[in-house]
């Protein structure tokens, strides 16, 4: 595999287009009454077409038996390798509500929770506050003045909020107050490094004036941080691969995953059909198009098998707005697999179809996970998936003399 | 691949429970007469059961044309990168015989070899002298006393033996005294590190009063020394995988690899029986088995086609002990090939079974080489069987955010 500056060296910018269309969570497990998964299940003769067209084959989004998080999934996906390239969890929970993170920013995932008198923590999630509530007391908090950094409390979901601090000479490397179990004190923040010791007092000064404005919103009375992180640095594909890519994705956190690596983020309405009519609205504008789909995963970690299937059969059905569009470089596959009968992110490796005018075509007529296994791409690391899909676009030069 | 820490950081302890069944030298190349290899002629119903019930794919111990030998076979399966953590010739020598070796001892290979008058070596076995009289010559050397540590002189089979220096400050970093040809005197062992000094003095000392205890004993009336190594510290797999592990091997080496990285060695009777009996009695007590069949090997190393045949038939007759513990995962596979017409380890990969609730069945109804070349799990490094076999017990946690 080519280091980033290899294929720096060797990428050239080309009116070529390819889409990277990602179906979140595709690859699943058979039902055991039928013996098929979702993508066997489900009816899709146009992807069925694309794969006899295209050559196929099987991804593992890190290594194999590894379950990837969103962010390693998709940042293998844009070429990435997913074990040097890490995004903390408190940067990828303020990519998940769209707010405008900057890179001198270190943000911090937050759970409220419920502390006895004595300060031991009794619920890691205060009863699961309905998400109303959190937003209000995400605006008491947001109140709290800091000596030396601005802070932002941005609610999530339930007990869920990101505290996100803005200064100067911040840095992430600030370990948890979460204890990770109940009947214990929430943890000092420590600094791991000694350019986080200004974070980790900030941290520190944050909780004790956060437990202080709860004291009356019992279950709600403390605060629990972790994944302290900053924005990572990572070289853009305009750099790396010399395109100008944007990207088309409902959820918030997939526009923030992209936007991580320089893409260009696309205004779209939340349905699939809205998102590919996006797509063909500004298919003048840029050469590579990230089209994320959201309601497999959904689907799969909601153990429902059926409406996972019938989101691959939406896919399907709509697919052809993307085909007219004639793209040089057609990739269709997931950033992991969710098995509805898991419900959960899984380890199984993720059917994919490439298909461009200079595949090599092998036997495989139908897009599901048996038959990509038997592809004439093989099975392979998803890191591997942008090369291939930049070699078939004919934008990529020779390696060496 | 992940690092190891990296691996520590996503595993978790659960009841599930795994059993790594070693078939050792499984692979095999096919016999001419017939075009089918030792695996392919084998009757092996229950085995052929469990590949259409599991996954199927075919190992690389160390990588393509690198025939491993029995340490980097082993701790490949364990999980750990043959190519970084490796185990000296004497430390394998005394794992061999059950030696209770320990931490700060040096042990090296030892050879019993013919010199002439002048000190030259004209034989680097001493005419392989029986077993019988290497025991009688290594009691007479274990009198020898060294200045500033122990001295452990312990038969191995024929000309073999190994010397193991027990004291404070050794180290392994010392060059071997066996010149690997005749007609020259045996080197003056040198160390390579500052920290080696004292275990090269050692080594000098006691090949020079080898050589006066021995001279009357033509024609082992000299020793070579080889591969002086320390017990290589190695990350217990209860640290990385979280797993209390045991592990059933009739042969000494075996137990020796498995207790270096920290398993529990259960006692055993010799037959496959009485190995397959060991793992029901404690089936309770572990989470992990590593079951080691060693004849396999023998037989092709023997050359003898038809009684490693025998023993492929012998590991599948008795299979059903296993299959009925119904474990959540079983990993049936092989630390290298041994074909009978090689008469020896060689190079090529080794085909694997991964059976669990879990996997995405594939299309292999057989266990032999080809077979497994076409299933799902492809080809793919040993190293990676944990990892494998650990997210199908559902033993590991989603990696990154």
């Amino acid at each position: 595999m080519l280091s980033l500056d290899q294929m720096k060296a060797i990428s050239r910018q080309s009116p070529a287009k390819i889409v990277l269309l990602v179906i979140d969570g595709l690859g699943g497990l058979p039902r055991p009454e039928t013996s098929k998964t979702e993508l066997e299940t489900a009816d899709t003769p146009n992807l069925d077409r694309l794969a006899s067209k295209g050559i196929c084959g099987m991804i593992d989004p890190v290594s194999r038996g590894i379950t990837p998080g969103s962010a390693p999934g998709h940042l293998a996906l844009f070429g990435y390798d997913p074990l040097k390239f890490t995004v903390g969890r408190g940067i990828l929970e303020v990519l998940g509500i769209d707010f405008d993170v900057k890179k001198r920013d270190v943000a911090a995932r937050g759970n409220f929770c419920t502390i006895d008198q004595r300060g031991l923590v009794v619920d890691r999630r205060a009863g699961r506050i309905p998400t109303e509530k959190n937003a209000g007391l995400c605006k008491s908090l947001s109140a709290i003045v800091l000596d030396g950094a601005e802070l932002y409390v941005v609610p999530v979901k339930e007990h869920r909020f990101a505290a996100v601090f803005r200064g100067d000479e911040l840095s992430g490397d600030v370990t948890d107050s979460d204890p990770q179990q109940v009947g214990v004190a929430p943890q000092t923040m420590v600094p791991l490094s000694p350019t986080a010791q200004k974070a980790a007092r900030l941290a520190n000064e944050f909780a004790a004036k956060a437990k202080a404005t709860l004291a009356d919103h019992h279950p709600a009375n403390m605060v629990l941080l972790r994944g302290f992180s900053q924005y990572p640095n990572l070289p853009t594909v305009a750099e790396i691969y010399k395109l100008n890519a944007a990207a088309i994705a409902a959820y918030p956190m997939y526009r923030g995953l992209a936007k991580l690596v320089g893409m260009k983020i696309l205004d779209t309405g939340a349905s699939i059909e809205d998102e590919f009519d996006t797509l063909v609205q500004h298919y003048a504008d840029h050469d590579f198009f990230f089209v994320h789909v959201k309601m497999s995963d959904s689907a799969g970690e909601d153990g429902d098998f059926d409406a996972k299937v019938r989101v691959l059969e939406e896919v399907d059905e709509l697919l052809p707005k993307i085909i007219k569009l004639d793209p040089d470089v057609l990739v269709v596959s997931g950033d992991h697999s969710t098995p509805a009968l898991l419900k959960a992110h899984s380890w199984h490796p993720v059917p994919l179809i490439l298909y461009s005018k200079w595949g090599r075509l092998d036997r495989v007529r139908e897009f599901s996970e048996p038959a990509c296994s038997s592809g004439a791409l093989g099975r392979f690391p998803a890191v591997e998936v942008m090369p291939l899909a930049m070699a078939n676009a004919l934008k990529l030069a020779k390696f060496g003399a």
